[in-house]
């Protein structure tokens, strides 16, 4: 090969590996938004009235035949769909938690074997369809908050990465009646925080570290 | 110039491009996130206490002498300074509202000309401290919901494009007692949501439409 063709050959390779890396950089920030940005979703409620069943016993051999819409995607399957994809771990901060659905979706991720961490606020523990004695009897650890002033939270992270909060208490009247929002994010500038107050929490309402009434 | 240095520019050149076009997309790839990235802030409550009267009245010939400490950032300061950023529009959707110093932010802002929207549940706006009547008083755009449920949300739209909202309603002892938390964000896919439901629930709420009490 001729000194000629051998600069040829090494301009047109030069032509060839610049349009290369530009066609891959293209590419990859093509591709790059869809895949990494993270979950962000809002509910707003009240929620259409829906069986849920189908979310809460998927397995089970009968199919539901109550009065009610069936296999509507509405806010509350939305909100209850978050909470059952949690594989691993699921931190619960709740000011009110008297809701069934939401009760009965905490119970099937214990009995999958998760591990689950509830915190509450005292004085509605012991109200008429508290599902705080239904959790604690279950083997859910549970911690409450005895502080004079409300933990008027009302959050969730999903696996340390999917935060569900809003205005939501998790009662009945909340999802059926109430105006009330809910975010589901997966923006680790926002979770972060919420998993490092909930360890806060829970820590500081480490029953082996206080008096708890009656003492 | 012979053939052979033609070639020779023309391949080095080529290198050149490629490589420049390479160096250029790098850069942009590295100054993009810092400028696009969405504003994403979490404060917790119960905010330590201190004194506003810097942020409430900035351009006041007196230096406020009140025992508290001043010039403290916490989380209540940097909530009323999201509030204050405000340069065209607020719209406001609060269950309760009785905290005086974000009374006095929503009055400061209605000064500057702002336009502003405010949405608030009925039950509370006759209670003790209130501040609705108070803006109302000043002119502020009000509009209650009569429904027999709660409208529940507490969230404010910030020229809308920055949203606020969380567990913590508009009252002293949610800022200075209660466990509380507030998202602000301007991530469009939780901003959008928000601002579209508050429209939908300041339409519903308009008077005009509707039988308000006494009628």
């Amino acid at each position: 090969m001729s000194l000629l063709q051998t600069v040829k050959v090494l301009g047109l390779g030069a032509i060839a590996l610049g349009l290369s890396g530009e066609l891959l950089g293209w590419l990859q920030r093509r591709l790059r938004p869809a895949r990494a940005r993270p979950l962000n979703e809002v509910l707003f409620f009240p929620s259409e009235p829906a069986c849920m069943e189908h979310l809460l016993m998927p397995h089970a051999q009968y199919r539901c035949s109550c009065p009610l819409s069936h296999d509507v995607e509405t806010s509350f399957s939305r909100l209850l769909r978050h909470l059952l994809s949690a594989s691993n771990t699921l931190d619960l901060c709740v000011f009110s938690f008297s809701n069934m659905d939401l009760s009965r979706a905490v119970l099937t991720l214990h009995k999958r074997g998760l591990t689950i961490r509830v915190l509450t606020d005292q004085p509605f523990t012991k109200m008429t369809g508290s599902q705080i004695g239904v959790l604690r009897k279950a083997g859910i650890c549970v911690r409450v908050d005895y502080d004079a002033v409300h933990m008027h939270h009302k959050f969730a992270v999903v696996d340390g990465r999917r935060l569900i909060t809003g205005s939501l208490n998790w009662t009945l009247q909340a999802v059926q009646s109430n105006k009330e929002n809910i975010l589901v994010t997966e923006e680790p500038d926002l979770v972060r925080p919420f998993v490092q107050e909930f360890q806060k929490l829970w820590d500081s309402s480490d029953p082996a570290k206080h008096c708890v009434p009656p003492c």
